[in-house]
């Protein structure tokens, strides 16, 4: 009997090292031909799926596997696009199932975040409820690092080193010009719920002097007049003041304090905006000159200072996928498991999906330091090691050679459409 | 006799190789003990002349200047302050030949753009003017590149790269969602008068169909229409657009699109804020779901992936103004020459710094391409050369190992204060 094919996609906001994970995925499948047919990758995640919009993998060369591994992005295409529950749209699965039946599919690979972790459990549930029999094993992925049961997602790490990168450098700079010129820098990065990504700035500080001196977190509601008063303290103790905002700050009654009005396909407001609201806020009440950066996709996709720890780990969980897999797991999902501290130890572990979908791990308030505007030792100790080491990717005439696939799609079979 | 002391200052906004600037001719005077003395930094720029707030930069080691080469931001700090002319305030004048009499200095190095070489060109005329005799050097620095009589400005090459590898990057991650999700990224890049910022995301793409789709220049009056148009038809051809924006970018009466409302101390208009504006643009008038990054100071600090070419010339300048001064010239800047463009040669040359004060170069007609949405394969050829070369700073614990000076200070000789 031949061997069953494999269906990978990517799912959500992509991230630097996805890529890494859909690698390790594939290199490893590679290995065991005669357990693993062809990996099918979903065109723009499990849209491909259910329109039977694949991606025959085995058309790549090694190389160019090889090289996603360097390559930020998602290389399939992703999407925003959440199954709904079996009751409630039964047809989706069913044409799921119909498409992995017309290409032999026995294994289901879903890399994403939270959500997709929900999708996949649903996914999972197809054997026993209608029937088709398939392996299912989630990918963990996000950049807001909000999973639990793992010590932390691939892609969190990455964004974290560039965050506590680049508030290092714009720290200096501030602090250079602040004499006769800017005196408030705000730079505003994401983090929706989880104050992860914010909190990573923290680590750009030696001292309590150092920037960032403010972090504005979407744990802690915000303070107007207790956050003026320490932008005003910290002006005029340092000569200047680095303030790193989660775009997903709110107030006291849980509004965001910027709301761009509109939702994504899974119903999240769609945020943006709050690093220039705190900077004018600060202008009008203090007088100060200010800057504000807003890094959106730039942080998210910067595999160029990618951490190597978070390339690894992302490399691994890929890898770990298909082992699991062939070792008979079903609906489970590698996690990393945290064996020590420093220096860092880790290996991966397996927790059921069903213990993961759609559950966020937010801050914990052991994580944020006393007056709320910062994070504690403890949360340095936890964030530290997931930054550590230099992974860069190969340069081409002064630019990344990041690799595009040919992506070959595999001959449809099936004459029907699937409207979404 | 002692030989001469020497005055060093950082000036206006800093870079991220500003310091390797300082760091070359730190180095090279410190070869030259017989002919100039200990070379003093303003402590932020030329303010500290006047304050007589002098940094002593014998008192750091060896090592800890050739850290200079790998750090960004201005190591003595700068400032935004522009000395008036001879006859508008003789009184700041004579100040600078109190200080300098009183440390005995004989060499002025001023490092920094239009404004700076003015100033410097000013300082140069005390010989001829005041009597005092003092040999003075400009060195050009400037992120926007518009020093005119030098290839290009040590600063430049550096925010060209982050700024390509950023839109590079980017445009992958919007690619890879836009089936589902964001179909309009905006970049907003800083440039206030002079385009060769954004230009260089232009870099990035390698045909016609990669971002970025389209580059707003601030040398290309906006036309609302044929850009929304070209939105529409670029997002129709490829899924999704990618538009970087330079924060001066204008409308056809030449007022700023986006206008902070505020002014620096050389008269500037404070911009900011043009990539949301660009981008609500897009999405009012075409509905499409859009995101946007503000760059600001990240991308001037970014020494993390600066080019390895800017980085040499930054520290060529450094090193051939104390060689020019050595050799007797004065009131000249060292420029960059080219040679050749595939592979780039480049070597040193001299200007007068009274052709070089208060010039701007602006992107020239034939670097934009037809539709004024872009830049032309001329623009490229020129710019290609200045990204080239990674030269990664030392990483300490997974973030990189930037120096912090002593900055001891001078004991003041004087007993009287100035009044900025």
């Amino acid at each position: 009997m031949a061997p069953k094919n494999a269906f990978y996609a990517q799912s959500g906001g992509v991230t630097s090292v996805i890529n890494a994970s859909a690698c390790g995925l594939i290199e490893t499948a590679r290995r065991h031909p005669e357990r693993i047919g062809k990996v099918y990758a979903g065109r723009n995640g499990i849209v491909g799926a259910l329109t039977e919009d694949l991606i025959d993998t085995s058309m790549e060369s090694d190389q160019a596997i090889a090289a996603l591994r360097h390559t930020p992005s998602g290389a399939f295409g992703s999407c925003r696009y959440r199954l709904k529950g079996l009751e409630e749209n039964r047809e989706e699965y069913e044409r799921l199932i119909e498409v992995f039946e017309a290409h032999d599919i026995g294994y289901f690979f879903y890399n994403g975040g939270g959500d997709s972790q929900d999708t996949a459990h649903k996914v999972s549930q197809l054997s026993d409820r209608l029937g088709y029999p398939i392996t299912c094993i989630g990918i963990p992925k996000t950049v807001d690092n909000d999973l639990p049961l793992t010590d932390c997602c691939p892609g969190f790490g990455s964004v974290a080193k560039y965050v506590a990168v680049s508030t290092l450098e714009a720290g200096l700079d501030v602090c250079s010009m602040a004499e006769t010129s800017t005196k408030l820098f705000v730079l505003e990065v994401m983090g929706r719920h989880a104050g992860w990504i914010a909190a990573a700035a923290g680590l750009a500080a030696e001292s309590e002097d150092q920037p960032p001196h403010i972090i504005l977190l979407p744990e802690v509601p915000f303070r107007r007049d207790a956050f003026l008063e320490l932008v005003r303290r910290t002006v005029e103790r340092c000569g200047y003041c680095v303030v790193v905002v989660s775009e997903g700050l709110r107030d006291g009654d849980g509004a965001f304090i910027a709301d761009g009005g509109s939702t994504d396909a899974f119903g999240h407001t769609q945020l943006g905006g709050v690093g220039p609201v705190i900077a004018r806020l600060c202008r009008d009440e203090l007088g100060y000159k200010h800057h504000c950066a807003v890094a959106d996709y730039l942080q998210r996709a910067a595999r160029h200072v990618a951490s190597k720890t978070d390339v690894d780990q992302a490399y691994a969980v890929g890898a770990a996928a298909v082992e699991m897999a062939l070792a008979g797991s079903n609906a489970v999902m590698p996690a990393i498991v945290r064996k020590r501290d420093d220096p860092y130890q880790w290996e991966i572990g397996s927790v059921p999906l069903a213990d993961v979908a759609n559950r966020e791990r937010r801050l914990p308030p052991e994580y944020i330091n006393s007056d709320g505007f910062g994070i504690s030792d403890a949360c340095r100790r936890y964030l530290r090691p997931l930054i550590q080491g230099e992974d860069y990717p190969p340069y081409r005439d002064g630019l990344p050679d990041y690799v595009r696939l040919k992506n070959v799609s595999v001959p449809r079979r099936l004459g029907t459409a699937f409207a979404l």
